[in-house]
């Protein structure tokens, strides 16, 4: 069976694993009984392709390739197979299925890794319980016992009920952990979720950094009066304000030093939200993004001091309540260069690239060298049914994730 | 008894007739037991001030004063006791008791009128089944015998099963109609609902025409991208093209030709509506007033000139839907006329202006010469607890009230 097979086979295949396929896309988040079943078809492959495999205290599978010194820390590889609801095929699946066939490529080419290159399949990268990353912040030891009783999905279950259900023992939480000195290098292969590769006809990012969102909430309040019956000059709208502070956002966010600073306003509530009465309180959930930490701190400010003078010009009142504030995360030169010099070797267009979207990678990130390789999105789509990857584009990024293991474990 | 507190004894009485007193407002839906209640109370004052009272086919509540000339077409005046949801006390409220009080004070006067002066308490101006104004639709001929099964309160009640179950027949729909050529003039007492009067340190305001608005739903629709992995120039966001929609249309309004044109956009609706997806469809609803139909036209026009080149500019789709376009009505000359001169007698502060809100008086306005006599209204709030005008401002109303009725019935 060639690689190519293998890839196409085990996502194809994966994408049955699914709660709700009457929807379209694929419904198989963490912990569930057809998430667990799924990760069971992986187990078997990784076994298929001779790794050494073993599940941890949260349910990261792991899938070792024994290296020539037993002593060297070790090259990690991989992605994970749950998704968000109605999702595609591709997100963290290519990461998890392309480092396998990318095993059985270096096999099949007589690589004999100096280090242990070892295989991973992080549970929960999407936020069922709210947050995302639970596995790989569990194996950086960014999660607590008390944590797993806060964090409840949809339905109020907690993680630590959802781990139990699955047959793990939430009290072995700190098993999880990973020692840092053990790892040389992580990479993660990914969909790109963006469409920055496609519009560029490019085949493959090389990461050189994770953006990190700073997220807050600006409510603006004014005077919910009649809309037939309250002069323009008598008005105190707030969503006229917050449509000035929304273009304010976008044009500070164009502007920034960095060139990749992304401002969003994804959620808006206007209230009382009547045609005919003019908005008197309205939020907005602001989602402001880089991995150049001083750029998105000064979009951050420049947005803030934009609302405060529109507020005050307006006679609005102005909350501004903190959501989130992750940290950017570099990736290492090491593995970049290790990445680069892969996708030269292999002729392929490439481009040095952020990613904008959280992976399992920047939670690790904190702790150990990191990379990741990213392949085109159509159309930028992600998290839906229509998320697509043409076949070529999936092994092109298996080439360069095997030749870059090859490099890191040699 | 004096006029000022038969007033306020009967605007306080009528709050007390309340489905939700909990809510902390009034809530009196026109035809639900309350309201039948408060409109017997409203039929006894009526005999107390020695009026002819009769219930028309929809509940049109009218009381009688003969006139001199039995044969002289009448001078009508009233509003409406039924509510929103959780509302004020004065709104439609006022116009009705305020008459009641205008007959008394005429009659302590010794005035003996001329023409008939016609008290009435129209039904359902409140959109208890979406449509306000039903009770002078109904008079106006503007309702059809079809429509009272098609229009639906929210718990899918229909207006002909309401009027049932109050005790009316809806087939006798026909015999609400009101024959023009028996009205001389038709004048409503209303507080403002908006602050001009309040800013202006005014007293009354006579109001000359009778805005409308013309409502429209514009889809702008883009692509829902990764938030974080899509830059800003690969961005097609429906939520950003909204916003720079809505500057427009505030500029716009602001600069029309009439100085009097309002928009507003009092709904908007995001999708999917998540903090970290670029929002892909962006619906507004834009309400569009004035007296002045060619300037609300130009207006409309301009704003929706302005729509579609953001649109096209950011490479968005947009969809213009109607929802509602009705005709502003000019109160009549002789009614703008007696009220000025009623005022001037009176030496109150006042100003002609136009009511930017929709009132009985205006679906009449369409059969018979109206006039509308505004009071102020506290910080412009309405629809709403904390509605609010001072009982010395609800006198002075009153008083222009009788002045004119005097005038208008000599």
């Amino acid at each position: 069976m060639t690689t190519a097979t293998r890839l196409h086979d085990a996502i194809a295949e994966l994408a049955g694993f699914n709660d709700d396929p009457g929807a379209g896309g694929i419904t198989r988040e963490v912990y569930t009984p057809t998430y667990a079943t799924a990760l069971e078809r992986v187990s078997a492959w990784m076994e298929e392709a001779g790794l050494e495999v073993r599940l941890d205290a949260v349910g990261n599978l792991f899938g070792r390739w024994e290296g020539a010194d037993p002593e060297a820390a070790a090259v990690l590889t991989g992605s994970h197979v749950d998704t968000t609801l109605n999702a595609g095929r591709y997100d963290g699946v290519l990461g998890v299925v392309g480092a396998i066939a990318a095993v059985h490529a270096l096999r099949d080419a007589g690589t004999a890794p100096r280090r242990a290159i070892e295989l991973v399949a992080w549970a929960g990268e999407e936020p069922r319980f709210g947050t995302g990353c639970v596995g790989s912040r569990a194996a950086a030891g960014r999660l607590e016992r008390a944590d797993l009783d806060r964090l409840r999905d949809r339905d109020g279950t907690s993680m630590a009920a959802a781990l139990r259900d699955a047959g793990f023992d939430p009290d072995r939480l700190a098993e999880a952990v990973i020692d840092p000195a053990g790892v040389h290098a992580l990479v993660e292969l990914h969909i790109e979720q963006g469409a920055v590769l496609e519009q560029a006809g490019e085949s493959i990012g090389v990461v050189e950094a994770i953006a990190a969102p700073h997220d807050f909430r600006l409510t603006l309040r004014g005077a919910a009066t009649h809309a037939g019956a309250t002069p323009m000059r008598l008005r105190r709208d707030a969503l006229a304000g917050a449509a000035e502070a929304m273009t304010a956002l976008e044009r500070i966010a164009r502007e920034s030093p960095s060139g990749t600073t992304v401002a969003t306003v994804g959620v808006l509530r206007v209230r009382p939200g009547a045609i005919n009465v003019v908005p008197g309180e309205v939020e907005l959930d602001v989602d402001v993004r880089d991995s150049d930490l001083p750029a998105r701190r000064q979009v951050v400010d420049a947005v803030l001091a934009a609302a405060r003078a529109i507020a005050e010009r307006r006679g609005l009142e102005l909350d501004v309540a903190p959501i989130v504030e992750d940290m950017p995360v570099a990736c290492a030169p090491h593995v970049v260069d290790a990445v680069e010099a892969a996708v030269r070797e292999l002729g392929l267009p490439y481009r040095r690239m952020i990613s904008g979207a959280y992976h399992d990678a920047m939670i690790m990130g904190a702790r150990v060298p990191i990379g990741m390789i990213f392949v085109p999105s159509a159309g930028g789509i992600s998290h839906h049914p229509d998320e697509y990857t043409a076949p070529a584009e999936l092994e092109n990024g298996v080439r360069v994730l095997a030749a870059t293991l090859a490099r890191l474990a040699a």
